[in-house]
């Protein structure tokens, strides 16, 4: 008599766009709390967070992250419930997040969860801005593009989990800031909701010159900071309108992440206007972590900093929502909901 | 009863690549000393120095450099003999360097010249090595990519004026140095003559695939920096070798001065793999210069760094010159040789 539950792994690499039949969702026996070691932590999983670097770990090619192993538990991030520990600092009940999976329940040491007050905000916060995605908006602003009051900052997918707190931060400093999304219902979020300058709807411009001449009239005074989460031919409007001395925090670049070879128009920008262009990944700054972290929940908790999620209902939904994802048919984080909410 | 002197001015603007029609040899007034005023100097040019920057210049795009006039001599730096001087530290004789332009006489601010001295190097040397490509190389070097020993470099154009010195410094300080040239002479040249570790042939590689594949033979162990002088696709092979936290000095996008779209099929290496990259323009860092010409002068002066030069005859010959520039013909710097020896 073994429990089961459920999972989903990693069944074949995606070529270009991934699809549902990469993934395959299968029942394993339940781990079970006798079973821990010294150290080890019981979680059951109860949000799953997607997050565009995940296209890149599903293929072989050389990233900054492991490679996705075939067959095994798709690797993300999550937020859960401690069912059972022999860690000292977790007892059962404590709300954690961690990095089990696409599982129903993992174990894991307790030095790799991160314990957090599920009273002080929702626990899915805790995967979005008060966690990742927020902590790679502050890195990127704060330690590669330094802003300064008036100056401009354009940022790239402006309603996800990442671009929302990008601006809403830049605001607070004094920037001008304009945000690019696609389709209308997130530019009006971002404007709206966001508090951005404004927002363009690149989908409104499938002319690469009417978009950038549409970023050029929201920009009047030049771009000074980009933050860019995209690539593609959203990278080059942003190029094409750069100031000189222009930064670029270089988050990421789903447009690329099927392999497309990307023509950029503009890339002789990054001479003539002086570029300091720096790619980074937030999980190679653990120094910043914790300053981050209690400054975004500190702005979260006092309604300065405000963000929305998209949930998917259940562990099979998964992988839809993760091409959903890819896609962006997401308006903010994406999540996915597992099991009831006892 | 007036002298006259020739001079090239910009006739038309290019619309793509540079055409000999765009310029026009005429003969203007000769500059009288007796015109001078206090603090200007009557200049004697004795070469034009040829740089790919002038590419942009000849442009109205928006750059880093002010546009070139039409009908205006064209603009350029230049080294010379003072004819006459109403500036304190210059006098008739003196070795000089400046921004005369396209011309075999000129007037201008005594204090835009740089007293040159002509016993210790060959005047040509000032223009070239121990001049504004010598100072953009170690510019590059020195304040952006840092090089530490063992690291491997690569530089593009290495055979010009600005790659020539970047490799010879980068071997000094220890790196494993690869170049990229056009042509088999210029490859040659890279490694017998500057002591390069190996230097590709590109043009031997029509297809990227092979051409990025060569790359990777000759930098075994990845590359961590690069100095671009060209971009398209010879920066997109650097970009494909990229190893982890790379950086790359951006001097010249030769590849894209026509205005040409750059398809970069390895952009998203900038993120990947946690790239800084900066651009930069040497004029903007005039405190570095002083530092930098004394290092280069000594180190030409003590036979550690060696150039060449290649030299056209007569100011008409200059602007098939330039056009043979941006087409890679020249081997190290181009210069055009004006007038008489006297």
């Amino acid at each position: 008599m073994h429990n089961r539950i459920q999972r989903i792994v990693l069944a074949s690499r995606p070529r270009g766009p991934i699809s549902l039949d990469n993934f395959r969702l299968e029942s394993v026996p339940q781990p079970r709390s006798d079973a821990l070691q010294d150290g080890e932590v019981l979680v059951k999983n109860r949000y799953l967070s997607l997050d565009p670097y995940m296209r890149g770990r599903m293929s072989t090619a050389k990233s900054y992250a492991v490679s996705q192993a075939l067959e095994e538990t798709m690797l993300g991030e999550t937020a859960g419930t401690v069912l059972a520990s022999r860690y000292p600092g977790l007892q059962p009940g404590d709300a954690v997040t961690g990095h089990l999976g696409w599982t129903e329940m993992g174990i894991c040491p307790g030095e790799r969860l991160r314990k957090v007050d599920a009273q002080r905000l929702p626990l899915t916060a805790y995967l979005g801005v008060a966690g990742m995605p927020g902590v790679a908006a502050w890195y990127g602003l704060n330690r590669i593009l330094n802003p300064v009051s008036g100056q401009t900052l354009v940022v790239s997918a402006a309603s996800g989990a990442v671009g929302s707190v990008v601006g809403q931060l830049a605001k607070q400093c004094g920037c001008r800031v304009v945000g690019l999304a696609g389709g209308p219902r997130k530019a009006a979020y971002v404007v709206e909701q966001l508090g951005f300058d404004s927002c363009l709807d690149y989908q409104q411009y499938s002319d690469d010159k009417a978009l950038n001449a549409a970023l050029a009239a929201a920009t009047p005074e030049g771009i000074d900071l980009v933050f860019e989460n995209v690539g593609g031919r959203i990278l080059d409007a942003s190029l094409a309108n750069l100031n000189a001395h222009a930064s670029i925090a270089l988050c990421g670049m789903i447009a690329g992440y099927s392999g497309q070879p990307q023509l950029l128009q503009y890339v002789g920008k990054l001479l003539t206007m002086r570029v300091k262009l720096q790619g980074f990944i937030i999980t190679e700054h653990p120094e910043i972590w914790p300053e981050a972290l209690a400054q975004l929940s500190e702005l979260v908790a006092s309604g300065k900093l405000v963000y929305t999620e998209t949930i998917a209902d259940g562990l099979a939904a998964a992988p839809q929502a993760l091409v959903g994802l890819l896609a962006g048919h997401n308006l903010g984080k994406q999540l996915v909901k597992l099991g009831s909410d006892d």
